[in-house]
């Protein structure tokens, strides 16, 4: 697994202020995250993730205080990681639909290359709900905030609200789980994406024929 | 919680021969949700399981052999309850977006009322994880089941399929989340389905005026 891209470094844990440290740091984190993804929470172990990392024991308590304290981390870490994985794809200005496939059709290959992600998501609902909440509700925020820009620029509808990006969250969440992680290259990602987006676009009902 | 209506034993339960053994079974069933709804499955234990259910610990052995075999029955049981609620809804014909927004209606009435369920199902995925795949497995091929019969009488576009049936439970699962579980009457049921079913009826693009 490779994140290094991510560089930004998670909230909770104390800041490293050197190169190094913010290697080590992102080591534990890689680290932790095939550990917690492979065994879950309860079975996960500080030494293993530290053996894994091939870091000394102290230098995880550098970082983090137990083993609930590297886990926040890491669900904050895989969210901004999901964050950017969307960004990037968005880096160009594009119509308001099509943005939201790029972003699905990014999300689908991230989850793909690191299908640990819903696990470990998945477990914060037990092991840190807040960190959990927190994710879901700042996706969600996002998306929104992405359909009012449609909206404003007169490409989506005017009257979309919360609970239409909680409904597109959820719909990118299940596909994601589905095709993704479940199902390695059944339906390859640009084509979920595109059929997900075109239910966007005009939704399921059949169309009166022209002229009708 | 009163789950009576739904009297189909569990697949794994060791089924009970008497009326009495039906209760009995079904009191440990209500007691589990809320055992393993507030606590999660590592912190409860089978003797407050019975002590809620107010039944002795040799009836508990009676049906389940552990705290496993009544997590995994509890999963179905819920699986099980969740798709009576919707074909409650469905009983009398009507076309198929209307179905699909009164499935809707019923599954977050029923979040609403058992919201544990959420919590339940979701731990499945680390304690009973062919359950949790089967619960959602067989929730969207109902769903797309549905979505076939729609296209086949023409109500719905006739190349709906199994990653259409994906994206609307996805939909349905996040949007029960946010309004039905987390935040108690902050949407009303009946507004959440009509708005996911809009979605679903016309999608989200901005519609040319009439004539344009």
């Amino acid at each position: 697994m490779d994140m290094e891209k991510h560089e930004s470094a998670p909230l909770d844990a104390k800041r490293p202020r050197t190169e190094r440290g913010r290697r080590t740091l992102r080591k534990l984190l890689d680290a932790a995250a095939i550990e917690f993804g492979e065994k879950g929470f309860h079975e996960a172990s500080i030494s293993t993730i530290t053996a894994r990392a091939g870091t000394a024991l102290g230098s995880f308590y550098t970082y983090f205080d137990s083993k609930e304290a590297i886990f926040q981390a890491l669900v904050r870490d895989m969210s901004e990681a999901v964050k950017l994985a969307a960004r990037e794809a968005l880096d160009a200005p594009a119509p308001a639909l099509e943005r939201e496939r790029q972003a699905l059709a990014a999300f689908l290959r991230f989850a793909a290359e690191h299908k640990e992600v819903y696990r470990i998501i998945d477990e914060a609902e037990f092991v840190d709900p807040d960190s959990y909440r927190q994710h879901y509700e700042t996706t969600g925020a996002r998306i929104l905030e992405r359909l009012r820009e449609g909206a404003r620029k007169g490409e989506l509808r005017g009257d979309l609200e919360e609970a239409h990006a909680w409904a597109i969250m959820g719909m990118n969440v299940f596909l994601g789980l589905r095709y993704a992680v479940w199902d390695d290259g059944a339906m390859p990602p640009e084509r979920v994406a595109a059929l997900a987006n075109d239910l966007l676009a005009r939704g399921i009902a059949r169309m009166a024929p022209q002229g009708d």
